[in-house]
């Protein structure tokens, strides 16, 4: 009995298959709406991007629209592979469409794996049918393994609330291990829900959720050329539609938020090599903006990703990593605490609790605070720690 | 016997001796010029940045000036020590100043090594004075020895050549192998060189070598807080003085460049844990900043470091890195060569001799090509593999 996560907000069918794209396990996922869904895309921001991307914005040139769901493949991620690789993105769409009786153009394309190599499309073909025969099953745990590569877990989420008076279902999938940086850090993420809700409104919710929580996380400073975050929306949770300023559309960006922190956090838990996970509060800068570079320039550092690994209380290097930032930082106005515990204030080091920092380091969830004394500009960045582990399995890694 | 380069130069002497602020060997280093030298500085552009930095603000404001010379210890990095740290700067300073019968203002202070911590003051001055009395001896590899911290090995370079009928030396020695990234990458570099220049123009020919050489270079990505390159000019060589737009400022230019890319590429060959010295070559951008931004964003990812040190042919992360640089790149019009092998041409992998290339990857020096295809832009930047060594050296250093 497969937990139930993606297809649990009602609307929704779907099925994660073996096409043999991998050396093993699933890999190839379908999504499928029952009804024309409302739906809005975060794509990358690497100017080499991937061919799926590229149909994505052909069929959602503003990022939302009207569409059937999704099909995904890992192994593979079809990029740099010219227009041949264009047309084989096209085909999945047309081989899930048809599974639909719906149109290519309603069919969202996301793969991901290897960069430069054609996708073996008689393997996705057949997969693509062979999923049609097993949406009904709703295999949810099947959904979440296709769309893996280095993931050693699957990442999945649920948010349930009630809004206007019904009980409104947010569920997740997502992966991504290494290629993770801030910007719309996640290589695949889908949400589904059964609220009601326009597709522009629905943007605009996934931009508002997608700020905070994926483009706040990184792994490795890589931004990949794949990354797409989807949501579906089915409105099947019928009742009134969601308005924008309403109380029912915060109440929704909150649970979509709490979905999307919940498999970004995954991300970086499960980041290449990783084995804590950092968070990063940025406060008193002068803007939110200069928040977030400060905070990102601390979890980037390599030299503080290797002190966290190693357990040590080094504040030099996250004073270090926030002087460099873009970000206006001044030593004379900068508090530093990790774990709660103060080490640097205004402008010198403090005497602090050895023993108490170093019993936080060695946990598996460590907290960072910085307060820059400018102004009230905040941001909280999440991040791994760089290990060895990381290396070898990017060193090893081969093309 | 020593081998003789940081005193090559007419006009200086040096010393280097063992203060005891290492655990071992040689740790306070002083630089002296016989009379008053044209001097230019470029310093870290970290906004939390040394005492030391804000010492040679004070004397330097435009960045040049005349000074007789400059004392230099490792161990300590009197970074966010405060008011008392920048008083212990200045001691250094009127100490070594004393030995030379001058000011404390004609002396450049740099000192490197852990943040946070005060100079052990008393065995700073006791080492001033014992270096007051090795002066003569001229021991310059000692005086190289004394500037390293976690370097593996001493980093000196000696560039001679005729200008206006004079020989004119210029000789340098460099530390740095963490926290060096392309903003003024190396922690500590010194040259002397007995041409006759003014410190206005000294300082435009160091900003034009500097810029193309310590500014090219990245280990790591983190830009230190003590980053400084101070060059002077004793003029003993005798002759006319070097003037501005003349076939014997390019000549000094061209010489002090290849003094200053010789010591960034010692410190890249030295990086932590670093096996390879990887030459990233960008050509064909819209502008050279743009160069520079896309071949830093390749020197700077974790996952082409990471394939490098695997001896992985892995393309599609340098795409990516250049892809999620701010330069504009466009995949249809770029190639990607490494050992100058083609493996990727507008928009598409190529087949390619897949043994040459890693055999070319199995070497200490390699060579990767990114052209854009847009412009004329072009800038070269160095960078190391990423190993398990780096973790090691920097997860288990501890503060």
């Amino acid at each position: 009995m497969s937990n139930r996560h993606i297809t649990l907000p009602k609307g929704f069918l779907a099925a994660g298959v073996r096409a043999g794209i991998k050396l093993k396990g699933e890999d190839l996922a379908v999504i499928a709406a029952d009804a024309p869904a409302a739906t809005a895309v975060l794509t990358t921001t690497n100017q080499v991007f991937g061919e799926p991307v590229r149909w994505i914005r052909t069929i959602l040139p503003k990022g939302y629209g009207t569409t059937r769901g999704m099909v995904i493949n890992s192994g593979c991620s079809n990029v740099c592979t010219g227009k041949a690789g264009y047309r084989d993105a096209r085909t999945m769409a047309a081989d899930t469409a048809a599974l639909l009786h719906a149109t290519p153009e309603e069919i969202v394309v996301a793969s991901t794996g290897i960069i430069g190599h054609r996708l073996p499309m008689d393997k996705i073909r057949a997969g693509i049918a062979a999923a049609g025969e097993k949406l009904a099953a709703r295999d949810d745990d099947a959904v979440a393994r296709a769309i893996l590569t280095t993931d050693t877990r699957p990442k999945t989420a649920v948010v349930q609330d009630r809004i206007g008076g019904r009980t409104i279902t947010v569920a997740g999938i997502a992966k991504g291990s290494g290629m993770i940086a801030p910007s719309m850090a996640t290589m695949i993420a889908v949400v589904t829900t059964d609220a009601k809700i326009s597709p522009k409104l629905l943007h605009t919710a996934l931009s508002a959720a997608g700020g905070r929580t994926f483009n706040a996380i990184t792994v490795d400073s890589d931004t990949s050329t794949s990354d797409t975050l989807a949501v579906f929306a089915s409105g099947a949770a019928g009742g009134q539609e969601i308005e924008a300023d309403s109380a029912g559309y915060r109440k929704f960006v909150s649970m979509l938020t709490e979905t999307c922190e919940a498999l970004a956090r995954a991300i970086v838990v499960d980041g290449e090599g990783a084995t804590k996970l950092v968070r990063i509060a940025v406060r008193g800068a002068l803007s939110d903006a200069d928040a977030a570079l400060a905070a990102k320039s601390v979890a980037n550092s390599p030299l503080f990703k290797c002190a966290i690994h190693g357990g040590d209380p080094n504040w030099g290097r996250i004073a270090a990593a926030l002087g460099k930032s873009p970000a206006k930082v001044d030593p004379d106005t900068l508090t530093i605490k990790i774990g709660g515990i103060t080490l640097f204030a205004r402008g010198g080091p403090k005497p602090f609790d050895v023993k108490a920092v170093e019993q936080h380091l060695a946990g598996s969830e460590i907290d960072v605070d910085c307060s820059l004394g400018l102004g009230k500009g905040e941001f909280t960045a999440w991040t791994c720690d760089l290990s060895r582990e990381y290396i070898t399995i990017n060193a090893d890694y081969h093309t």
